[in-house]
């Protein structure tokens, strides 16, 4: 196909509909990206991830409850019309209205928790030689939108903490889920062997959970499934070596459930013989042994977890899911804004300004100042704010920012699933109507859930009604499988369900 | 517990039952310890793969039409009574009766085709230093065994071509159908970017079957259907740049097939676009286009693949499907015997020799002169040869060979998953009723089958039946249903065909 011949492709595929071009194919990007009337909107994804994935069930696919792929979506279908390229933005020109992909088909960290900026080793004017490069290789490429939609997420924060970025597993994408699973599984090996001390033993099935925020305690609550259920049976001898522990900072676990709800948590894991150690702080992650130095020690062996309030414990496993860091893209490239956009509407102070002329302001994306979250209007247009004395504020009205990188201004709705997908409805809605000045987005709390093992769940209701046990597990499955997206995975999900009851959890480790 | 609880421990798992090591978890190690009587033997297998995998249906898992977990089966059972170690073995002492394991839990190698013998890169003293530091700690260990059977199957030949064992991908085990898994999804999602040229995206999608055998054929008719099945939907402008051609040195393909069937074969991959160039040499495979030296060219770019008869080609992947390499274990510690093991028994020369004392004799391991396999009596027994002018023969009659890497005296089975189930159910059956003299092994062709593509496929049976198209096809799926092992698979697997058939193959990258 010539030159001229893709773009009259492209021009016939375009037709007159706008481009709208997604950043991020998680809970916000997808849902808005399948949600659009491909009618009216030619929808383009960018992301370093070929696939959403349904968080959710990411704990249940650690341990094999599930097959990994039933956690995800493939952004391409047979059956939605949504374009896709692989890559990061990398750069925004809100004026031209086009961004910068920088191509990731072979990204490392592809299906990993992010946890640090990738160009983090750079100087500026490294990345700016390397970019330069890029293009030339074709691999940094431009793309243009009529509008824009910021869904890049966060990246795990690990609050400076020594050796949990490099030593540390998290549970944010399946790749995670699958490095967990093979670890939990090579644990248990290596305990099986005849040369393995008893003390060696203990360490090695010695599994800390950080934070006990719900991905923390149902991660612990699966993997106290497969131990009791399925690697008691297989590897008799070793169950009365392991130990499940959940650190966390805060003072009780499961914040956002009721009094009644953490009580009847706390009281199912004592009875299931996993600790919660509440108050307490990491404050390091090495391998190795406890008082054996790195070096000296065996290369497939156990880890040293430092705590402030116990010292150092040998463990086979750590599972980090605590904290949020702003993603780099917010903090770099979504700062300063290049020339003033035409598509500005000036709010409030700035009305006056614009009499000067838009140009004479400096404008830049505003941000939270606690979590430097994009402040968003309550119609989720992300805002500018000037740099004089007046403070004035406008609004971009062609990119939209939502999911847990931005925050609608006034608002304090939590960085959940549940938020990011509404407010990408609510904007898909908006778009293909055309009606976005009929009235704000409003966040509806439809409850919260958590499984918390041995078949029981907590299940706390917008309206504050309160179910614990069988039947808030029934609620939690059920509602899981309906909000499952694809009918594949509809049938997959039960599938598994039920062979995993019958003849337990798959243990082979590839 | 103790040492001496442990030493208990073992005594009483082991009761009064002969203790069985099986070397290797393929077609014959996992047929013959599940079928071992648990009543009378303690079977013990030893492997590097924590798993068995049934290798006709990697084919299948490599382009997503089945699960991966579906053609594995792990050692380790709810079920079974068998014990599991995993490692390597790392050497036999024949008169003590007992092996030594290298153990294996976090072998890199683990799950892909072994091209090389993983300490080729040491020399003897360098191999015996690391040795005496592993034993230290307790990565090397000895096992006794009162019979043990080898089993540890043959390494991927690459005939010393270049940059074949970097840079191919194979098609042996379960990481390998992955890695082929997600090459082939990056190669069209790389197609897919805005600033590849037409002449990368041919290159891209030109993918290379070195081998045409049965492995190479179906694997190049699975990749047929993923591409006009299912990426030719997602991907609607990249399929006409796509190419399959399978190499093979030979001048026909499926050279156990007869005429007929073989041409079936040829003119169904001729109408399916798939090129079968016989009599053609693999020179090399190198990163980086055509002309373009490594260095200069992207690092996800294609590879160079060099053939004799056709100078260079730009390739997105080249799976090598041709080729059985010895063993390591099989041609270093399995030769030389120490001393005279006393479960000797002579035959032929060997009967005169005794009476001077077999000690007089050198023994080594006898091997065929052609492919280095074990040489076994028709009971499947390895046999001994001596130095001296009379080449005395003995067997062992503890030691038991079976699968790729031994053949039975005077035979010529092929090496095929049939010869080495057929082989280790027979071990099984005559150690369970003690009647090892009662007669030799038979094989019994039980007939060929190879997928060919769109619903299609080639069955021989053993009796000169012939069969080609729908119903062979029905035959193979049936054929592998009623042999995959465990009644999860033979759910899962006709649950996959059909979720697969109605909704497409998945194709999400992680």
């Amino acid at each position: 196909m010539s030159l001229l011949q893709k773009a009259w492709k492209l021009i016939r595929l375009r037709k007159d509909r706008e481009r709208v071009v997604v950043l991020g194919s998680g809970w916000a990007g997808y849902t808005v990206a399948r949600e659009l009337d491909a009618k009216k909107y030619q929808a383009v994804v960018v992301s370093p991830r070929s696939y959403f994935a349904f968080t959710p069930l990411l704990a249940s696919t650690s341990v094999g409850t599930l097959e990994f792929r039933t956690a995800l979506e493939p952004i391409r279908t047979r059956r939605t019309n949504v374009s896709f390229f692989q890559g990061w933005a990398d750069g925004v020109d809100f004026k031209n209205r086009k961004i910068t992909i920088e191509e990731a088909v072979d990204d490392p960290t592809s299906s990993l928790a992010l946890t640090h900026d990738r160009h983090a080793h750079q100087t500026q004017e490294q990345r700016q030689e390397e970019r330069k490069l890029e293009a030339k290789k074709g691999r940094l490429f431009d793309l243009s939108y009529d509008k824009l939609i910021v869904t890049v997420g966060c990246y795990s924060q690990t609050f400076g903490t020594p050796g949990v970025k490099e030593h540390a597993l998290f549970l944010k994408d399946v790749g995670d889920a699958r490095k967990i699973r093979n670890r939990l599984l090579a644990c248990f090996e290596a305990a099986a062997l005849p040369t393995t001390t008893d003390e060696m033993r203990r360490q090695l099935l010695t599994f800390a959970v950080v934070g006990g925020g719900p991905t923390g305690i149902e991660f612990s609550a699966e993997l106290h499934d497969i131990i009791t259920e399925d690697l008691a049976r297989v590897y008799p001898e070793l169950v009365p070596f392991h130990k499940i522990t959940v650190y966390d900072v805060a003072p009780k676990v499961l914040p956002m459930f009721d009094e009644k709800l953490g009580k009847y948590a706390m009281e199912t894991f004592k009875r299931e013989g996993i600790d919660i150690k509440t108050s307490h702080h990491v404050e390091g992650l090495r391998p190795g042994a406890p008082g054996i130095q790195p070096g000296e020690s065996d290369e497939h062996s156990v880890f040293t977890l430092k705590i402030k309030e116990e010292g150092e414990i040998g463990v086979g496993m750590v599972v980090w899911s605590t904290g949020l860091m702003q993603n780099p893209f917010v903090a770099d490239a979504l700062n300063g804004v290049n020339g003033t956009p035409k598509t500005l509407e000036y709010t409030g102070a700035a009305l006056q300004e614009a009499e000067n002329g838009p140009d004479s302001i400096s404008w830049k994306v505003k941000k939270d100042q606690k979590t430097g979250s994009i402040m968003t209007d309550s119609r989720l247009r992300i805002k500018l704010t000037g740099d004089n004395d007046n403070n004035p504020d406008a609004i971009l009205k062609d990119v939209f920012a939502l999911g847990d990188c931005a925050i609608v201004e006034g608002t304090s709705y939590p960085a959940t699933a549940q938020v990011a997908s509404q407010k990408a409805s609510w904007l898909a809605k908006r778009l293909n109507k055309n009606d976005m000045e009929k009235g704000g987005f409003k966040f509806k709390n439809l409850g919260v859930m958590a499984y918390v093992g041995n078949w029981n769940a907590l299940f706390q209701g917008g309206e504050g009604s309160n179910i614990s046990g069988r039947l808030a597990w029934i609620i939690w499955r059920g509602a899981y499988l309906t909000k499952s997206v694809s009918w594949r995975n509809k049938i997959l999900i039960p599938m598994y369900w039920m062979i995993n009851w019958i003849f337990g959890r798959d243990i082979s480790r590839f």
